[in-house]
């Protein structure tokens, strides 16, 4: 398999499961409505171990623009390959977006809210603060690359780094998601964005275009933060 | 040991741990009684996590005739076998649902809603819809068969396997199984409903035959697709 | 250090985590109290494979009668050492009761319900019924030696057997827990209740003696069942 | 990387986990508030996980003036370089409180109750009673250090110990933490109550200076008690 639809494929999975955790949580009559924040960041964070399990050896699982960014910052990847990748994520995403909407079908004109329908697709502020959103983008989206970087540098037993960096992503959720739900990756958040833009979702409110741009900047100036940080630091 | 008594233990260990915990949160007067969803997804995951561990040097640990076929598309496990691997995982599934029943025997008759009780053997659609219901279960084994093969293609380190298999299921519930209650899996549904059939509960309702058709079609679909996505991406 | 010492000190811990758990959720101005059935498994199952954790290689770490007899039964461990390990257990269990108790020293005397304040140190009933009860016993217990004879039999990464042994508990625990409160150890039951008659606790109620014997009947029974049983099917 | 910037680096991300996921729990608005107990307990110890990983192999991750307290009793550290550890550990833990309130900045001002905002860097007891509380806090250091021990005495996996002291942090939080809510460390109470001293927190109350000695003293005590336990019992 190429690592252009390695890509793809394993972000579709990353946000078949990330997505439809929130639609579980948030939709009405779904069975795991109000499952609470620990089913939440469960979800997403073991969706993205299984995802990486899926093509890790395929494309590397970048699954992430910050994360391909950070990657060629340090030189671990060439700036090349760049854009491909994030066409790839960007693609993905996308699909993702409309499997879950598939998934979740009799249950969008189930449900009133105009917000959690566009809660399970992209991300939102708790606070609605230009400035302070973007501040919680770059310290989530630091903390997941930097502990990305320092996972990959540990020798492993094989096949234990996927579910360690779920474990991180849990953890980030459980403790940085408060604020504007860690998008920490902006193909996660602006792919899914334009399938909630262009599906014919029952009852759907607008996209939020205006706050769209702080889960694609913030995460990819943290990301490069964390990039520097470690080769200054870690001597990476 | 032989594969089909692997299997039959297999897949009874797995309704015990996955009939079981939804006992524990639907019937009154059970301790565990509304644990929530978090509950429900990891006593199931971990519970096959148990049962793969239990029986996968022996039968392999299919306990899911989604899981055979799809090996069996993929050239992996010889069809003659098939029949054989399914009767096991039924009569499995079948034994499972009695000790469930048999564990939570006070707990029956202190329980009115009739639903819970069925519920506690099979799945049924939070909203019915023959072809959404039908996408949902397509959708879930899509994903989890997708996730086994990849998972397995992977050099592991030794006795990870199966834990991983686990966190997938776990994943899977939590992102995909607010819709039908994610069956994945047609011995999974059909067995214990058989059992809720012919087991004398107590003020039990009637087993909804008209919907126990979609979780056995809809998994065989799903994971036949991941067979053939499996073939045509990864390259198997 | 001594295989009497090393049961002692696991199952001293093994009652830390498990009593401190309950502890927690139910005794009032606890910070963690009513944390959910979720919070109870865990506590439990984490708890348990630490305790494994920290004397597996100086005992192997039964801390448990009823596993410790089930090895006996298969002719894995000498019945000429049965009664010191027991000894060992049921005193490192009575300890763990004392520092539990200890440990939420302020918080006794702000319960009011003496039945939470003995289910810190021992199981009851959801419904009370001598054979429904034995059943739940017998079948947990069953499961739970059952899992650990299938999974010592793999060939591990070094350091994952306690993690699984863990994981396995959680599943128990979640799944068929909701009965009697999954004793499944005659020491984790007796130990803690003994605590519990001959400690100051501030407004204890009585330590339903009548009960007792069930917890420590019915994980025997379940243990050597198991044994039996995998000596069958699993040639060991 | 010099091991003091690795102390810092890894207290300072132990924070931000930790200091986080409270967070998110008590902060007026935060999509986490509420989040309950499994919340902040698995963000702790994931969050400890993930801080070992980081700086595992360049400091050894002690994070913690207690673990380095003890190993220097053990004789495993050099007693010349625990004031150097501690001034790091000191710092990266300021330093996390530091992000952490950046990280939710709109938050505060959004938060009437004073104690959940002072609950966010420090811990405070359930009942206050110095005796009690520093009972606490010696037996949770204990569990923790002897675990710590022991862990690290077993042969591994590469990788796995970090996720297994994770798990071991939880375990202490579920079941422990009820009480004064685990500080378990000199470093994650005071640094982070200075920082809550200096730092312009919209509306924040006193840093209640007079509770602050207990979970300093109390884990120093707790985790030279461990060692001391463990050369006795485990030989080391």
């Amino acid at each position: 398999m190429s690592s252009f639809i390695g890509e793809v494929i394993g972000t579709m999975l990353l946000i078949i499961f990330g997505g439809g955790v929130v639609a579980g949580c948030v939709l009405n009559k779904s069975k795991s409505q109000n499952g609470g924040w620990i089913v939440i960041t469960c979800g997403w964070g073991f969706g993205v171990a299984v995802s990486v399990y899926a093509v890790g050896s395929i494309s590397g699982a970048h699954l992430n623009p910050a994360v391909t960014i950070a990657l060629a910052t340090l030189g671990s990847f060439p700036w090349a390959d760049v854009p491909m990748y994030i066409v790839a994520q960007m693609l993905g995403a996308f699909l993702g977006g409309v499997l879950v909407w598939l998934h979740y079908l009799p249950h969008w004109g189930a449900t009133e809210d105009k917000g959690a329908k566009l809660a399970v697709f992209s991300t939102g502020p708790a606070i609605r603060s230009t400035g302070a959103n973007l501040i919680s983008e770059i310290i989530g989206t630091f903390v997941l690359v930097l502990g990305i970087l320092a996972i990959g540098a540990n020798k492993f037993a094989d096949g234990l780094n996927p579910f360690i960096v779920g474990i991180l992503i849990v953890a980030i959720g459980l403790s940085l998601g408060g604020t504007t739900g860690y998008a920490i990756n902006p193909a996660r958040d602006l792919g899914p964005r334009i399938a909630h833009a262009v599906l014919p979702i029952a009852g759907k409110g607008d996209s939020d275009w205006g706050y769209s741009w702080i889960p694609v900047v913030g995460p990819i100036i943290g990301g490069v933060l964390a990039a520097l940080f470690y080769k200054t630091f870690f001597g990476a």
